[in-house]
């Protein structure tokens, strides 16, 4: 890497390319029987997303020197499993949302019975891929099987599912700094701390390595959501993609409702800096990690 | 096994026993935080399964003298994605059921929103069980990743959940046999027949045992659900847990609506003499697996 030349769009945008094209290749193609089935999965998997959580994983096999094809299938899984999330969130009995990223909702395209069944398809697509013995590369099973397992137990009931739940059922309801931080912990951040843990695991981490890197990702995936509520009250909608102030009209609290605009942008900083002190022992192959927690941050300051 | 006083219905009472106290043991209790989505998660486990798939299981294990431990937590996992896929058939969107085995479904009694995340939450819950390296028992890392590789498949969009969204496209649609047939191999066989499948590698089948136990699995998958339509239309409801004829009601597509009911009585028989000659070269060992392909049938004919 020449660190001199080195700038995070160019490599975002390289980076999102490699998730995009892999996932293309992975997933059964809009041929494949039912038709409307993987039309429908595919139709939100390239609705637009940025491949924050795939791009992580990537960059933090990359921190400790690992091979960054060796982690293509299991980026490509944890977006699978983001992708099916965000289908689930925005049907009619949930947020009810009509649009995402400028698109309309996959229900609005397919209809819900068909947008359950793709988010359905594609958390379970997460896990055909990572069994399917022909896409490890040199990767050991038993280390196979300890990603199916983090990204299994981040996405699931004790971890982004049960923050959705906590999410939903104090919609209209006070809510304390401790809830939302659980909220937020549990929904974002487990599967963004699963996409760092992973990628550390599968290029080779020492303990001390893997450790460090889980600190960066319980911040990095806090500042994430910090800076969502902050942009939720002062973007504009082109930049957003969905309705400005949409979440406090759901009555859904957020950090600036609660600390206000200055304080969390003070919280925001707060784990920016917690994000990069924990990359201190790494050298220049965090410099991705480290740009992209301030990223996260200044986007919303 | 003492052959001459073996009996069908005390053995699936006391299997039945096996698999739910080991569902107990594997899922998280009631009152694992979120407590509201645990408590959903359990509701529909413990709604009264019959624990076909988990008992078909351990008998494929058991006929080629298997030890049926090391397939309890397998068992466990293939029960939690039969229960994910009913919450979510039933569904307001989907089949729109309010009661399953006479009780009310999970949106009933936990609202629409806690009841999809209660599936996607028992969806994940098998991959964690399934990867939880402490349940694997003496069984090896690949064998594992193996079971984890046919469950998925069979579950996902070419699988069960295939089946489903094609089930939903031709409601109300003139339907032909290959298109019920691929709806029933698909929704309802392709769980089944990994069951026996998974339940034949954990046992250490031989290549040959295990191609004759997926033959089985196959025609005692299909007959399941012929046998399943021929119930809808002659059963009470007291018998059935839901209204008789509600699959016809919906327009659903039924093998008695397209061979009426003495061609699809004769389907079953032929689907259940495939079951049989299947297991011609195993010995009393596969009692369990011939006697269950003959109630299967037998109930109703």
């Amino acid at each position: 890497m020449e660190s001199s030349h080195w700038q995070l769009q160019p490599y975002l945008k390289e980076r999102m390319q490699l998730v995009d094209s892999a996932l293309d290749r992975y997933l059964p193609d809009g041929e494949t029987l039912p038709a409307i089935l993987h039309d429908a999965m595919r139709y939100s998997i390239f609705a637009g997303g940025k491949r924050i959580r795939p791009i992580l994983m990537l960059a933090a096999c990359e921190a400790v020197g690992g091979e960054v094809n060796n982690v293509l299938p299991a980026a490509c899984a944890i977006e699978m499993i983001h992708s099916y999330s965000l289908i689930h969130d925005d049907l009619p009995a949930m947020d009810d949302d009509d649009f995402r990223r400028g698109n309309p909702t996959n229900h609005k395209v397919y209809g819900e019975a068909t947008a359950i069944l793709a988010g359905d398809g594609l958390l379970t697509e997460a896990f055909i891929l990572l069994s399917n013995r022909s896409v490890w590369g040199d990767i050991s099973t038993a280390t196979y099987l300890e990603v199916i397992h983090i990204l299994a137990k981040s996405s699931g009931s004790r971890g982004m599912v049960g923050g959705q739940v906590v999410d939903m059922e104090m919609e209209e309801k006070p809510i304390d700094l401790p809830t939302l931080e659980y909220i937020h912990t549990h929904k974002t951040g487990a599967l963004i701390l699963a996409a760092i843990e992973i990628g550390a695991l599968l290029g080779g981490a020492s303990a001390e390595q893997r450790q460090a890197l889980c600190r960066y990702g319980e911040a990095a995936g806090l500042a994430f959501q910090v800076a969502d509520d902050i942009l939720d009250i002062v973007a504009d909608q082109s930049q957003l993609g969905k309705d400005v102030g949409s979440d406090q009209q759901r009555g859904k609290a957020t950090y600036p409702a609660l600390l206000g605009l200055a304080g969390a942008r003070q919280r925001a900083s707060e784990l920016r800096e917690v994000a990069l002190s924990s990359l201190d022992s790494f050298g220049d192959s965090a410099r991705p990690l480290r740009e992209i927690a301030s990223f996260i941050v200044d986007r919303s300051c």
